[in-house]
C-alpha cells in the first residue's frame, strides 16, 4: 500500500510536520500501526524508513547494532545530525542514545526518590522546621518516587522510558521488543540508580553524620539506621514468602496498569501518550500508599540494587546484603516474576493484539516445545531484518 | 443521510484512522451522536456497523446476547480477531470482554483502596518509619481510593468503566443502557471487589497477625479491629437515618458530577473523555475528605459487599454483618437510591438530552401507568433491534 | 465577511461537528473572536446566529430577557429542544438555564468545601481513625475547596461557571458582560451556597451534637465552636484593616490569575479552556495555603454569606454576625474590591484587548464624566441589540 | 522556501486561526522551527514577519531595542494595538511587555511561596485550627512554591516565563537567547520577588508581631525567627561546601529537567507546552521534598535576594546577610553555576540541536580562543539582524 507520505514527502513535511516530529504515530497507516502494537513503545520511535536510519552513517549503524540497539538512532528531523557527526562526542552520543536516555531517566527518578527518603528520615521531628515537625512526613516519599518516575519518563523519551529492567523484560516477552536490547538497557538503568544514589549521599553526608554520629553507618533494624535512604529493607515481622509476595504483587500491578495505559486498543481513556507520565505518578504514588510499608516497594532492580551497591561502597558494611535474612535478592528477582505475571494477566484477560497469550497454547507451546519456539523466533528475526530493524 | 465514511471506507481509514481507533466518537455524525447521548458511554463503543460486529462470529454473537451483552465485542480494528478465534481462550475473552474489563477495573480500584487502608491502619504510629509516625496518615486513604478509581477507569475502558453497580443502574435508568447488561456487569464488579480484597488480605496477613494477635480478627468498635480494612463501618454516634443519609448524599453527588462530566452538551470544560479519569480522582478524593468519616463513603456495593463477604470468609466472624446495628445493608442499598436521586437532579436541572426527566410527567408516567411504560419499552427495544444493538 | 459555515451549513456540520458542539470557539473567525474577548467566557457560548436562538421560542426569549439573561439559551444542537418545549418543566429549565448552572456549581463547591471543614474539625484527634489522628488534617480543607471549585466549574459550564459574585462583577466591569446578567447570577450563587451548607449541616448534625453537646451551637472563639464549618471567622489578633487587607489581596490574586488563565492573547500556556478547572484547583489550594489562616479566604460572598445565613437559621445565634467585631461584612465587601483591583492590575499591566484600562484616562473618564460614560454605554447597548444579544 | 501562509494569508487566517493565535508554533515549517529551537521559548513568540513587528511603531521598536528587548512586542493579532497606541500607558505597556510579564510571574510565584511559608511557620501548633495542629504542615510549603511557579508561568506567558535569572542565563548560553535580553529580565524578576515579599509582610505583620513579640524581628537560629518566611537560611550542621553543593545540585536538576521538557526533539511525552506548567509544579514540589531541608532550595536569585533585601529594609537587621556565615551569596551564585552545569549535562548527553555542546571542542573553543568566540558571536548577531530580531 503506497502511502501519501512516500509519494510527496516534501508536501507531507510542510503540512504534517507536527505529526512527524511529535505525534507522528497518531497518523500511521495500518501497517505501521500494526508494527507499533507489536513492538511496543520504544521501537515505534524507529519507523521503517525513518530519517534516523538515513542520517546515521553506516559505521555508526554497525556499532549500534553490535550494542544490541536499533541501527538508526531516533533523532528529530529538524536537527542536522550529519553536520555534527564530525565531532567525536556527537558520534558517541548518537551511538549511545538510548542508554544515555535510560541512564538519565533512572538518575532523575532515583535522585528524587532517594532524596525525599533522606530528607524525611534525617529531619524527622526537627522542631525548628516550619510547622514544627520535620521536613516532610512519610507521604513526602510517595511524592518523591511518584514525581521522580514522572520526570524520568519525560527525560528518557528517546529510549522509551522503561526505567526498570523488569519492564524492559516484559516488553521483550510480550511486546516483541528484541531481546538484544535488554543488556544495554539493563546496564544503563543500573548505572543511573548507582550514580544518583551517590549524589544523594554526597548531598546528605553532613546530615547523616549528624544523625548517626560521625562516620557511623548502620542498617535497619538499628535505631538510627540510614541505609534505608538508599535501598529497601523489609519489616521484621514478615516471613520470607510474604516478602516475596509483597514485591511480586506490587510489580504485577505495575506491569498490568502500564500495559493498560500503553494499550491503544483499550477503549479506556488516555490513548495519547500525553497522559502517561501523569498516570504513572498516580500509579507509583498508589504503590507507595499500599505496598510502601512491608517491603518498601522496590519493584525495580535498578532502583534497589544500584543504590544498595553504592551504600555498600560508601561504608554501610556487609549488612546491606545480609539484613532481613539476605533480603537483597528479593527486590532483584521478584520484580521480574511479578512483571511477567502482571503482563500475562493483562494479555490473557484484556489484550487483543499480538502477544504470546494470543498464540497456540497461550504461549506455552514455545516453552515446552523448543523446536516450535525456535521456528517462531526465526520468523520474527527474519521479519525484523526485512524491515531493517535488526 | 449517507456518510462519506460509508461511501469510501478505505480513504476514510487512511485519513481518519485516529478518529476511528481512538477518538472515533468525536467525529460521529448526527444520528450516531444522538445514539451516543442516548446510550451513555459504554454503548457508544459499539457503533451500528462496527467492525466488531462483523469480526465476531455469529456463534459468539449469540452467546454474548444470551449473557445480556452487546452482540459485537468492541475490538480495535487493527487487531485481527478472526485469526485468533481458533484459540479457545481468545473466544472466551471475546465473549466476556466487558465483564473482564469491569472485573479488573474494580480489582485495581479495591486493591489500591483497601491496600491503602491496610497500610495506614496497621502501621499507625510506628516510630521506625521515615518521619517517625507510621506509613501514611488518613489522607493516604483518600489518595488510595482516588487513584484506584482513576487507574481502574483506564484499565476498564472496554466496558465503559462503571466500576459501581449503582452507576450502571443509573445509566440503565437515565441513559438508555439496556437493562439486560446489568446482571453481568454487577456480577463482574462484585467478583472484582471480592478477589482484590483477598489479595490485600494475603499481602497483609503477617501484619494483621502482629496488630491483632495471631489468629485474632475483630470488627469495630474493638480497639484493634482490622475489619475496617476491607469494608466500611459507621461511627458509633450515628443514628440509622444519618447512616443512610450520609451514604445517600455521597452517592447522589457522585452520580450528579459524573453525569456532568459525561454530558457532552454541558458547556463545561472536559468535553473529551481525556480528563474524566483525573476528574474522578478529585471527585473520589473529595468524597473521602467530606464523607469519609461518618460512614466511610462506600457508595458502591461492589466495593463494600465483595470485600465484606471476603472478610467473613477469612474469619472475621458474624460481626461483619451485625456491626453498627446490621449496618451492612446500607452501603448496598443507599448507593442505588443516592445515584438514582443524583442522576434525577442532574437531568431535571441541567440535562437537555433524552432522559425520563425529559419525558411526559418527568418520567413518572411510566411508573404509575404500566401500560404506557410497556409501550415505551417496546418501542425502545424495537429501535435497538433495528440498529442491531439488542 | 461571509463565512464558509454560513454558505454551506450542512457540509460544515458534517466536517466540523466537533468544533461546533464542543470547542466551537476554537475556530471562530475574527469578528466572533473579537466578540469573545469582549464578552468574556459565558457569553461566547451564545454566538450571534446560534441554534439556541432559533430553538428558543419567542415567548421564552422574552422571559429570559426580562430576567437579564441572554435571549437564547445555550443548548447543544444535538438536542431537540423544540420537541420538549411542550413539557412545563423543560420550559422552566430553558428559561433558567444559567441560574440553574450557577446554583449547582456553587452547591457542589460549597458542599465539598464546607463538608471537608466539618470532617476535619469534628473528627480532630480521634484515635480510632486509621492512622490514629482524626480524619484529615488542615490540608484536607485546601483539597476540599480546591476540588470543589474544580468540579463546580465542570458542572456549571452552561453559565460560564463564575461561582462568585465578585468575579461576575469584574467581568461586567472589564470584559463587557452585560450588567443585567448580574442580579440573577448573584441570586443563584447565593442560593447555591445557602442550600449546600444546609445539606452539610444535615449530614453532620449528629457529629455536631456529639462535639458541642446536644443542641449547643457556638461561634469562635468558643473552644468547641463549630460555626467555622459554614463560614469564615478571623483570627483574634487581626486588626480590622488587616482583616480587610487579607481578604482584599486574596481576592485580587484570584481575579488576576483567572484573567490570565482566560486571556487568549496571553502567550502563556493553557489557552484551551481544558486546563482551566485544574489550574483553578491549584489556585484555590494555594490561596488556602497562603491566606487560609488569618481570615479563612472567603473571597466570595456566595460561599460566605449564604452559609452564614444558614448557620444563623439553624441556631448558631446572633454571634454569627457579631463575632470578630461584626466581621461578617468584610467577606461580603472585600472580594468585590479585591477582584476589581486584581482585574485592574491585569488589564493595566498585561491585557491588550478591549478593556476600560485600554480606553481614555484608563477608564476613569467614564467615572468622572457621566456624560461620556452614558455615551459609551449607549453605544455598547446599541451594538449588543444589533447582534441580538441584549 | 515560500510558505503557503505567506501566499494567501487570508485563507490561512480562516483555516488556521487556532494555530496562529494559540499553538501557532505547532505548524511552523522547517526554517522557523529551526529558529525556535535555537532561540528557546521566549523568542519563538516573535516569528520573523510577525504582526507584532508590523503593529509596533518604529519609535516603540527603537525604545524596545535600546532596552535589550526584541523590537516587536508579541501581541495577539486579534487585538488592535495600533488604535491604542494613542494612550500613553498602552505605549508604555507595549514597550515593557516582557519585563511586566516577568515581574508579575515572579510576583505570583513569590506571593504563594513566601505566603505559604508564613502561614505554616506562624500558625504552627495552633490548637484552635481545624484538625487541631496549625494551618498546614511543611508539605504545604512544597505546594505553595510548586503551584506558585505553575501559576507564575501561566501569568508570564508573554515573556517566556523564565522567572529565574539563572534560567535566563542558561538560555542565553545554550539556546541562543540574545544576551542583551538578560539585564531587563533580571531587573524585572528581582523587582517581582522584592514587591511580592513586601505584600506578604504587610499581610502577616500582625501575626509576626504576635509570634515574635511586637517590633521584634529575628533571623535563624533564633528560636522565634521569622526571617525564614522571606528567604532561605541553611541548617547549622552544613559546611560551606555542602551549602554550595546542595544549591548547586538542585539548580542543575532544575535546568536539566526544564531543558528536557522544552526539548521538542526529545521523544518524551509533553511536546506541547500545555503540560509544561503542571510538570513544573511536580518538579518544584520534588525539589522541596529532596532539597528543602538543608538550604531551603532557593535556586533562584530573584526568589532569594529580592525578599532578603525586603526583609532587611523592614527591619530584620544585618543578620539577614551575616547569618549562616554570610550565607546570602550562595543562593545568588550557586543557581547560576548549577543551571549552567545542568544545561551542559543535558546538551552533552541528550540534546541534538544547536548548542555550544554541539560545536567544536564542546563549546570550550569559544572560551579559550577569544578570537573564535568573537567570530561566532559576530556571525550570530549578523544572522539575527537579518532576521530582524536584534
Amino acid at each position: 500500500m503506497a502511502l501519501p507520505t512516500q509519494e510527496s514527502p516534501k508536501t507531507h513535511h510542510l503540512s504534517n510536520i507536527t505529526s512527524q516530529t511529535r505525534v507522528h504515530h497518531e497518523y500511521v497507516p495500518e501497517t505501521l500501526s500494526q508494527a507499533r502494537t507489536e513492538h511496543s513503545f520504544p521501537d515505534d520511535l524507529h519507523p521503517v524508513n525513518s530519517n534516523g536510519l538515513e542520517k546515521t552513517s553506516s559505521h555508526l549503524r554497525n556499532t549500534r547494532t553490535k550494542l544490541g540497539l536499533h541501527p538508526g538512532a531516533s533523532i528529530s528531523e529538524d536537527h542536522d545530525i550529519a553536520e555534527r557527526q564530525d565531532f567525536l562526542w556527537s558520534r558517541i552520543r548518537l551511538v549511545l542514545r538510548e542508554p544515555f536516555a535510560e541512564f538519565w531517566g533512572v538518575f532523575i527518578m532515583v535522585l528524587f526518590g532517594d532524596g525525599s527518603v533522606a530528607q524525611v528520615l534525617l529531619s524527622a521531628g526537627q522542631a525548628s522546621a516550619p510547622g514544627g515537625d520535620g521536613f516532610g512526613p512519610y507521604q513526602s516519599i510517595s511524592w518523591g518516587w511518584g514525581l521522580g518516575v514522572m520526570l524520568g519518563i519525560y527525560v528518557a523519551g528517546d529510549s522509551g522510558a522503561y526505567l526498570n529492567p523488569a519492564i524492559t523484560f516484559s516488553n521483550c516477552l510480550y511486546r516483541q521488543l528484541p531481546w538484544r536490547r535488554f543488556p544495554m538497557y539493563l546496564l544503563a538503568q543500573f548505572l543511573g540508580g548507582f550514580c544518583a544514589s551517590g549524589v544523594v549521599y554526597a548531598n546528605y553526608i553532613n546530615a547523616i553524620n549528624k544523625y548517626e554520629g560521625h562516620g557511623i553507618r548502620t542498617v535497619p533494624p538499628s535505631r538510627t539506621a540510614t541505609a534505608g535512604i538508599f535501598c529497601t529493607y523489609p519489616q521484621p515481622f514478615l516471613t520470607k514468602p510474604s516478602q516475596f509476595f509483597s514485591e511480586f504483587i506490587a510489580s504485577a500491578v505495575l506491569m498490568f496498569v502500564i500495559f493498560a495505559l500503553k494499550d491503544s486498543s483499550n477503549n479506556g481513556v488516555p490513548k495519547s501518550d500525553k497522559w502517561f507520565p501523569l498516570a504513572l505518578f498516580f500509579l507509583i504514588f498508589g504503590l507507595g500508599a499500599c505496598f510502601g510499608w512491608e517491603t518498601g516497594y522496590a519493584i525495580n532492580l535498578a532502583r534497589d540494587f544500584g543504590p544498595r551497591l553504592m551504600s555498600y561502597i560508601v561504608g554501610y558494611g556487609h549488612e546491606v546484603w545480609s539484613a532481613g535474612g539476605y533480603y537483597f535478592w528479593i527486590p532483584m528477582v521478584a520484580p521480574f516474576c511479578g512483571c511477567v505475571f502482571g503482563g500475562f494477566l493483562y494479555d490473557v484477560f484484556i489484550y487483543t493484539g499480538p502477544s504470546p497469550a494470543n498464540s497456540p497454547w497461550m504461549g506455552l507451546k514455545q516453552l515446552v516445545r523448543p523446536d516450535f519456539a525456535w521456528q517462531v523466533r526465526k520468523e520474527r528475526a527474519k521479519k525484523a531484518r526485512e524491515a531493517g530493524m535488526v
